[in-house]
């Protein structure tokens, strides 16, 4: 029974009321209502718990000013992996620690398909209609799918722990869309598994690397193990070492439990008006790096024809890029017909792999543009 | 050069000094001069952050009244799993569950052997002989080896997921000195791992049950994949779901981080004089259940004589006390030499495997004390 609650047509009204004390906001959308509410209950001096990692991606510097300047918390652990207090352990827990950089798996969509994917050899497609069935992927999953939704949380803990401007443009964003059934077999064959992993990294000229992307994770790193819906991360900080968290990421317990604890911090007065865990002027406006400034090694997949020479037309693109090639898989297949190569290669950088692939395709043999994921050594 | 630092003949001093704000103690003990310096800091009104499980572990109670008399706070995030964030996470992040259960990997010295062992196939004393040179086991290693560090740490868990009086005396502990490679092998052969394992559980009675012991996992958890020196945590909490930590517990980073975070949330007016999350008189005396109350299946190892009609003597012991078992297996020696028996059951109590193993051991064909370990299925 429900017809004791009070109902308002505008949610502004909600942070206008005197008698309400916190604004809980789960409505999601990265602009108004939500925005106009938040701003609203800020203004009239009421903390704020919100799971709208949407939101603050876009607008959480804005919203961290006028939090500092009215004296109003704004808390969101339920915005990245509900189930895991993440927030807190980077906000506090390792408050003492500059962090080097982190690597989550954020999406629960994105991690049931692709472990589902692995698990029954079925096509993305297949899988993402069976799981819009399911209720595990919404109708329109582009946010999911795209890596946009990994890439709003991506933003929401780099500002954490690197202590700057969050900065949703400077994100290089690839989705699980081009992952075929046979890219996770055949980076299973070298004890690797796929995942889309959200990374943040300080690069050593100081610029910050924001990556979403479908990634070759090795079958040892505590990573690999994440499957179905759940989310995990990898924090790397200089005192405390590698430390991981893994959970529920959401649905209604996990991002109840988050926005509860929220409720506890602020009703025993331990919150902050730092959104990001530091004052506004502190946060560092980054340099963003982008794909082409990753180092590592790349997973490459070319589908090409069946035809004599064309190793012999790809190799000294490879070569002229300095890129130099860890393992090689050619499937025979029936003569004449599309043959895949699979190409893993030694350390190398994304602007050397871009530069090879803009090339690479350009062969009349390639048949499809070449698909690249980057490999991590955890 | 530390010639400008005030040097003190007692501990206690520190705490008396006006020039003093905050009282950190690493000194180690569960008693004087840490009980002395620590008490002689909160009556000072001075916070107290220590690293010293031993001490909170059998006087935490008493501490935790003298913190809430003296509204002064007392954090120990460094006590248990030094990189992790664990404390604040149960204390904080997860305040709006209720707990049903939590596992731990909570001693890097157990960890390092049986991760050893397993690799290498040495014995127990052998690796314990060279972890004590690498510097990974103290000369005097009973308090890792036997148990009692990780069941100090698992009572200042049970403390703060449970809402319990720490309550160290109603552990059970047994240590791993007795683990043999070939159990590691024969429980990989099953696929298991052996890990020491402290959990701590609610039964359905109400009592709590707080064990350390070592424990076959299934090769599918996430505590199986944390080898070497590491820490894991798994939390069962009803909202949030199952949650998962791991990290670098001791160490002098580590440790540092731990300690540093304590001192922000001192400096940001953050931490509260509840040393486990709520005042003393809602903390439950929890009535303790042993290893006997445990339910699941376990594993025993028996040393018999190689000589006909042995298990029809173990046979009827095992059903009289209603435990099926779920696989055996018996290696062949030469004749007339020791057999060793591996046999997993399927679930019962400890009850029934102690009854059962009574019976065993005063068997003439059995030769050693049957071993015993339980299996969790998590």
């Amino acid at each position: 029974d429900i017809s004791g609650v009070v109902w308002v047509d505008d949610p502004v009204d909600i942070a206008l009321r005197s008698d309400v004390d916190v604004v809980v906001e789960v409505m999601g959308g990265d602009g108004d209502p939500a925005l106009s509410l938040l701003r609203a209950a800020l203004k009239a001096h009421k903390p704020v718990i919100t799971a709208n990692k949407a939101l603050l991606a876009q607008h959480g510097f804005s919203l961290a000013q006028l939090s500092e300047d009215t004296h109003t918390p704004l808390l969101f652990e339920a915005a990245v992996a509900g189930g895991v207090p993440v927030i807190k352990a980077l906000r506090e827990g390792l408050a003492a620690n500059r962090i080097d950089a982190l690597y989550g798996i954020l999406n629960g969509t994105c991690n049931y398909i692709l472990s589902t994917m692995e698990k029954t050899g079925q096509s993305f497609s297949d899988v993402l209609v069976e799981a819009q069935k399911l209720g595990y992927a919404e109708a329109y999953p582009i946010l999911d799918i795209g890596g946009g939704d990994s890439g709003h949380k991506l933003v929401l803990l780099s500002a954490l722990a690197f202590g700057t401007v969050p900065n949703f443009q400077g994100l290089s964003i690839n989705g699980i869309e081009h992952v075929q059934a046979d890219d996770i077999m055949a980076a299973r064959d070298f004890d690797y598994r796929i995942k889309l992993i959200a990374q943040a990294q300080r690069l050593a000229d100081g610029r910050l690397l924001q990556m979403v992307a479908p990634t070759l994770i090795p079958k040892s790193s505590p990573l690999a193990h994440i499957d179905g819906a759940l989310n995990g991360i990898e924090i790397i900080a200089q005192s405390a070492g590698a430390s991981f968290m893994a959970g529920r990421g959401a649905g209604a317990g996990p991002t109840a439990s988050a926005v509860v604890a929220d409720l506890i911090d602020i009703a025993c007065g331990r919150s902050m008006p730092y959104i990001f865990g530091r004052p506004t002027t502190e946060l560092e406006p980054c340099s963003p790096a982008n794909f082409e400034d990753w180092s590592g090694g790349f997973y490459l997949r070319l589908v090409v024809c069946d035809k004599p020479g064309v190793l012999a037309d790809i190799a000294p693109i490879l070569r002229d890029h300095a890129i130099s090639i860890d393992s090689m898989v050619q499937r025979g297949q029936s003569p004449n017909q599309p043959v895949k190569i699979i190409i893993l290669t030694h350390d190398t950088t994304g602007k050397a792999i871009n530069g090879a692939i803009a090339a690479i395709a350009k062969l009349d043999a390639v048949l499809e543009s070449p698909f690249v994921m980057p490999i991590l050594t955890l």
